[in-house]
């Protein structure tokens, strides 16, 4: 029977709820959506006791499908102020699983200057206290916790981004090296664990419980020919395994849509020394790793061990949005520093991608120029030291624009873009636009498509419908959603559907399927509405309307109409 | 003929138009309303050239009515992002009242670091370089300005943080002594002002044109009337020139509603120290002036001149609101270091409410203690040097909360409340949750109300509803609020609607001078709706809900449901 695990951070008690029916299909992200919208109050405070932080695995984890072992984050965002989910790879989603738990929902919040570290194990959970831990950053704190409980744990925490609640804290999840390099990064999920009081989650490694399928030589028939048609997508089976996700450097620099010089051009001449294909190299001489897994049971590998120049570990998990926006957004030609970077947002607990276009406002302001990476780095060691500064920068690429009273403020609902310039992939600027988690890649990513013109307006919204349809059904089997790049063929997306049905039994079809999807955005839309959002809110930044993209020649002009006609499904079934 | 002088910023030429049959009843806030109603994209970037900043004196202005030269200002707002119109004494609306000016409106912006004096006579506007003025706050720059044009000219200004774009940053106007004390403080109007371009507007003297009465002898003995009833009112006739409005030190603190200590409690042992009868006591040993007035043809004269310990002008316009929130709330027990502030912000150029909460924040966070004078000039000389704190606190409230991650941010719609702990006050509770301007006591403050219990939820939205529209009604005649506190008295009111009249023609009574200010309030909604504002947004932070003010033991207690009906009008007319 899979349980809800209630923890209560005030009174610091806990509550094991066995799960009915009407979470069967919930799970992941729609898990949260649905938790949410029946129990807290959408006006709330997202930092006070009202919010809930909830951790728990999609619906496919206590199978053997590929790439099921996403692990879920969510609540009312202290960045974007509506719901929110951001899923990471790692190894904490299958420890859930064996422990048949379906999630872990933080209430409440202890005294002020209260922390603890939850132990979860098949015994249960136990609070200790944090006290030692407070002040140290991910990678520290791994160790640390290592030394005290064994290198078999799986941690999820917080760093001083957490501990100080900045806006833009991000959930470190350990990988299978033990490093903190899996980023639940978006919308300041770290400020809400430490608002909870909550410096780490630890699972303890235990025995596997048996796992229940409906058909369980369905299920596995259709998963192997599920995988096949994976390995044979060009991307998922290819591009990302060799390269990571900074194989798309090259690409949307060729595109003309790789943001550069906070969103001003679309092309950097600079792009190949940022590129995948020039860390495949570096790695190759420094005895680093691409194709490398974030979680058991990848077939994508898309991670990488990043060694810096003397052959020790510096990242991994260092990817293209990163790379873009660290690069050519700001400027930044060196890799190693680049990467330096990218460890340092992990280890102190921030979203890369808002602290790269944070830093690129500072750049454009003149605090320092563009291409400056000494001047980068000092910056993100003012974030590390709390100065005044820092902690601006650590409250994300909206607070950073609002102090420095810049109008050129790349967001959505608080939240920075990634590094895709919508005025020429106008799908993906639909996705930023009306996802109901603020500007997202990952909501309904288009760069894939090739059936439409990026910079002409026709159809993107219905391709945008379709992308964030079909990645939240991702989001909710807690699959990664590269995973989900082979359903563009009917067979495969077939496959899937039967191992729906292999697992939960029952007729299963493509809109039942999507319904998985469905359900959880219009959830998700109730939500943000409960909060005060509006459809007002579902468009994208003024200059990018006004201000032509020399590159592809193009603006963003799609009308808010449009925009609106996105996500509207009715009502729930 | 009245005429509307519309100045495009960016190509800096001037059309002059002629105000037509629909503006006739639009003038002051209401005309704001209308005219960014009709003429603006509600979603518009507040520091973009879409936006528009209005300087409009009210409707009564070309008449002899008592208090009839507030001259407002508006746009939509950088702080609250709403609406947003303040008003101000001082000597420039009369002067657009000699010119035949109905408003200025200023549009579109010129080229970044390209910035205006704007000196506007009979003969038109002259486009004068601000270069020489950059880098000046609004008491050095008033002066130099009289050396260049005479001590004639009336002045309106911003200092270093409308300049730099603060988000809290005003818009000062000269008083009759010159001082630039009279504050069009409220919602961020000088970085709008700042992001036009615009260092300063000046008016020279210039002979008065003839005022257009429909029935002069009707009006002036209305007005003869009117102001026998308003100096016979025990407030604006005896309280207010005898002590200033800081004869409401005592009254709240007596009541239990004198915010204290970053709003925890509603009662302050050293009140007495910082009251209006104290300052009159100081102000009559060192020469200082009580019973100033800040206009021509105010009967109220609120207004001081308060010298320092050696007798030297300091300070005027010195307010309850300023020394109950850098008093009471920030714990300063100092009068004179309060004064000190109060001359610190009328010079930088921010509100000095929006200042005194962030400072309580920042005491309430540990940055400095409740109680340290020296600390709070420390860090309003850090507004002033634009040290990356001082650009937070700059940037008003809201933003130094998120900045400190406090969870007891007295704001809404991002605007500080004014020091009166809407706990035991829910009138003005109701009127700082609805008003579209977001938490302004000046909208519709129930302090003057004898008919409740300010502690008691019945019948307080009635009676916010009642005060904002007649609120609205002063702030659209151009008329202090003060002179209307009268108009309780029906028979004070019959002599306004006789006033009405006796300007206008036509048949007037309450409905009609009522439906002044129900227009506005509905066009004001209006906006703010397409902006993307719902009624989510219409309710005080969450502590004032969950806390109990000690001193008078109640917490706020007014549905969401109760609020929404304040301001329900139904269609315009």
């Amino acid at each position: 029977m899979k349980q809800l695990l209630r923890i209560n951070m005030k009174t610091q008690t806990i509550v094991n709820e066995i799960v009915g029916q009407e979470f069967a299909h919930f799970g992941g992200r729609s898990l949260i959506a649905k938790i949410l919208n029946q129990e807290m109050d959408a006006k709330a405070d997202p930092l006070g006791p009202e919010n809930k932080l909830i951790v728990c695995p999609g619906l496919f984890v206590d199978t053997v499908a590929p790439c099921s072992g996403r692990i879920s984050v969510g609540g009312k965002s202290p960045l974007t102020k509506t719901i929110k989910e951001s899923n990471a790879g790692g190894t904490m989603a299958k420890r859930m699983a064996a422990l048949d738990l379906h999630g872990l929902v933080l209430e409440d919040q202890p005294q002020q200057d209260e922390w603890f570290v939850l132990v979860v194990d098949a015994s249960g959970v136990e609070f200790l206290s944090a006290q030692p831990y407070l002040g140290m950053n991910n990678y520290q704190l791994g160790e640390e916790l290592r030394k005290e409980m064994g290198s078999e744990i799986s941690i999820a925490s917080v760093g001083l981004a957490g501990e100080r609640r900045y806006l833009n804290a991000s959930i470190q999840f350990t990988d299978l090296d033990g490093h903190p390099s899996r980023s639940a990064a978006r919308g300041g999920l770290g400020a809400l664990m430490g608002s909870k009081g909550v410096k780490a989650i630890v699972f303890k490694d235990v025995k596997k419980a048996a796992w229940e399928y409906a058909d369980k030589d369905r299920f596995a028939a259709a998963n192997k020919a599920f995988g096949k048609a994976l390995l044979a997508h060009p991307f998922s089976g290819q591009g990302l395994p060799a390269l990571g996700t900074a194989l798309l450097v090259n690409v949307t620099n060729e595109m003309g849509i790789l943001p550069t010089h906070n969103f001003s051009k679309g092309r950097w001449e600079h792009a190949e020394e940022t590129s995948g294909e020039r860390i495949a190299e570096l790695q190759a001489e420094r005895g680093g790793k691409m194709s490398h897994i974030c979680e058991r049971g990848c077939l994508v590998r898309c991670s990488q061990v990043y060694n810096d120049k003397n052959g020790k570990y510096l990242t991994s998990g260092f990817e293209y949005e990163t790379i873009g926006l660290f690069g050519a957004n700001c400027g930044i030609r060196d890799i190693d520093a680049i990467a330096q970077l990218d460890r340092l947002c992990d280890d102190l607990g921030v979203d890369t991608m808002d602290t790269a276009c944070a830093l690129s406002l500072c750049m454009e302001a003149g605090l320092i120029e563009f291409g400056d990476a000494e001047g980068a780095l000092r910056l993100g060691q003012e974030i590390l030291d709390g100065t005044e500064l820092g902690r601006v920068l650590g409250n994300g690429t909206e607070a950073t624009g609002q102090h420095l009273g810049s109008t050129r403020i790349p967001t959505v609902k608080g939240q920075a873009m990634a590094a895709y310039d919508p005025r020429g992939l106008k799908g993906l600027g639909v996705t930023y636009a009306t996802s109901p988690m603020g500007a997202d890649h990952t909501a309904g990513n288009s760069i894939g498509d090739h059936s439409l013109d990026g910079t002409c307006k026709d159809g993107q919204v219905d391709l945008s419908r379709n992308l964030q349809v079909i990645m939240t059904v991702f989001d909710t089997l807690g699959m990664c959603i590269f995973s989900g790049m082979c359903c563009e063929e009917p067979e495969a997306l077939g496959h899937l559907i039967d191992m729906a049905a292999g697992k939960f039994g029952g007729d299963w079809d493509v809109d039942r399927l999507m319904g998985l999807g469905v359900q959880s955005l219009i959830l998700e839309k109730q939500f943000n509405k409960a909060a005060g959002f509006t459809e007002k809110d579902d468009r994208l930044p003024e200059f990018m309307y006004t201000e032509v993209l020399e590159s592809v020649d193009a603006s963003f002009d799609i009308s808010d109409e449009e925009l609106a006609k996105t996500l509207s499904f009715g009502a729930p079934e």
